[in-house]
C-alpha cells in the first residue's frame, strides 16, 4: 500500500538555489528528498506548494511524498530532522488522500515581504529583510497596494520565465503594515506568478518613492507592461507565511 | 588634538571569536579596528564595553577609541559601515570627554538569553537562540532567578580563566518572560564574571528540570561551588541589550 504523506516544513532559504530541484545547485526539495529517503529506505519524490526562488524563506510550507514505509507520521519530524542541517525543519506529517498534492490542492497562500527602512542598517536583518535606507511612506505603499486587490491580469507584474496558461489571478488581500523600523508587506493570493510578489512590492516602493501616483497600478496593470512597473525587490526580505488547504496538514 | 569617539555598534557574533582581539581568530574589534583605520588614515586601538565570547551578539555595544582624524561624527556610520561585513554595523558615533572608558565608564549593562524551548527546532533561530525541546516552567526559572538578584559573590556561577580583584557583583533585575516558543532571559548588573550570565541561566534551567530547587541557588553562591551550579549554556542565545553610561553615547 502506497501512502501520501504531507510535509509541514519551515526553511530559511540563504543557502539553497530556492525550492525546486535542479541539476546542479543544492536545493531545498533535493535535502530534504535525501534526508526523507534514508528515513523511508526507498528515493522520495516532493511535490511543493510553490516554486520559492534562491534566497526566499519559508515560515511554513507544504510538500507530499508517496511512500511505501508504514513508518508512523508522528515519528517522521524528529527522524528526518536529524538527518537535514539545521536551517531546514520538518515541523509536522500527515497522512493525506491519494488526490493531495501540495501545489494542485493549495486554495490560496500568503507571502509577506520584509523591508528593512532606516538609515542605518540592521545586522540581524542581513539576508532576512530588504535594506532600504530612504524613508518610505507605507500609506502611499498601502493605496499601490490596494489596486492589486480584486481579480487581475497579472502579466505587468510577473518575470517571464514558466509557462503558465493563464496570467490572471485573484488576491485576496494585501496589507503593507510598519512596525518601528521593519515594513511588513502581507499579500493573499489564489496562486501567483513568478516573481509577482517581489515585483507587486517594488510597485509599490516606486509610487511611495513619488515615481507614479497609486492609482497609477490599476493603468499599469491594463497595459501589462512589465517595463512600466516597479523592479523585482531582492530575494532576502520574501517568506511564504501561509497556505490553505482543504485537508488538516497544517 | 586628539578626539575620543564613542561608538554605538550592533553585531551578530556567529561569525566571529568574540570582542576581543586576538592572534589567531578573526574578532570583531579586530575587523572594526581594520575599517576604522581606513577612515581615519591610522591605526586604531578600540576599547569595548565587555568581552563577549565567541558566537555571542551585541544588539547594542559601546566602544570607544582616540583620533587625530577631523572627520564629522555624523559622517562616521556610513564612511566605516561600507566597510564593514554585513554582520557588524556602526550605528552612532559620538565625541565623548578624555576620561571615557567603553569599559570603565559603563554604569550597568543588560545582557539577555535567549531560549527556544518547542519539541521541534525553528530554523529561523539557529545561533540565536539556545534550542531546548523539554518542556521549561518560566515560573521555577523565575524563582531561581530571583536568588540572584542584589549584592552577592558569583564565584559559583563564573568560569576561570581572566583574573578578577574581586567575584562580587550587584545584580539589578533577573527576569524570565515566555511569549510563546521563546524564553527571554534579561539580567541587568553593575558587571558581570566571564560567563556569569550563562552558567546563571544554565542554573535557572536546571532549577526548572527539578535537579535542585529554586531556593537552593542561595546555598549554591553562598558556597562559591562552580560544579554544584548549572552547566553553562550555548553562546548563540546571548545578546548584549543594553549598556547605561551618564555621557549620552546611546
Amino acid at each position: 500500500m502506497t501512502r501520501n504523506i504531507a510535509l509541514k516544513l519551515m526553511y530559511v532559504g540563504t543557502a539553497y538555489h530556492g525550492w525546486q530541484v535542479q541539476k546542479r545547485d543544492v536545493t531545498v526539495a533535493e535535502t530534504l528528498e535525501k534526508a526523507l529517503a534514508t528515513v523511508v529506505c526507498h528515493p522520495v519524490k516532493l511535490t511543493g506548494a510553490g516554486r520559492t526562488d534562491a534566497g526566499v524563506h519559508a515560515e511554513t510550507y507544504i510538500a507530499n511524498f508517496r511512500t511505501a514505509s508504514s513508518i508512523p507520521c508522528d515519528r517522521i519530524p524528529l527522524a528526518v530532522n536529524t538527518r537535514l542541517p539545521d536551517d531546514i525543519v520538518v515541523v509536522k506529517a500527515t497522512e493525506v488522500s491519494e488526490g493531495f498534492n501540495a501545489i494542485g490542492s493549495c486554495l490560496k497562500k500568503e507571502y509577506t515581504y520584509r523591508i528593512y527602512n532606516s538609515r542605518i542598517r540592521n545586522a540581524f536583518y542581513v539576508d532576512r529583510a530588504w535594506f532600504y535606507p530612504k524613508p518610505l511612506d507605507e500609506a502611499v505603499m498601502q493605496a499601490a497596494a490596494d489596486r492589486f486587490v480584486g481579480t487581475h491580469d497579472f502579466a505587468a507584474v510577473r518575470s517571464v520565465g514558466t509557462n503558465v496558461k493563464s496570467t490572471v489571478r485573484t488576491v485576496h488581500y494585501f496589507q503593507i503594515a510598519r512596525s518601528g523600523d521593519l515594513i511588513e508587506c502581507r499579500v493573499c493570493a489564489n496562486g501567483f506568478l513568478y516573481n509577482m510578489v517581489r515585483a507587486m512590492v517594488g510597485t509599490c516602493v516606486y509610487a511611495a518613492e513619488g515615481k507614479f501616483p497609486p492609482e497609477a497600478v490599476t493603468e499599469i496593470l491594463e497595459n501589462r507592461n512589465r517595463t512600466a512597473a516597479g523592479p523585482t525587490v531582492p530575494p532576502g526580505g520574501l517568506y511564504m507565511t501561509k497556505l490553505w488547504y482543504e485537508e488538516d496538514v497544517l
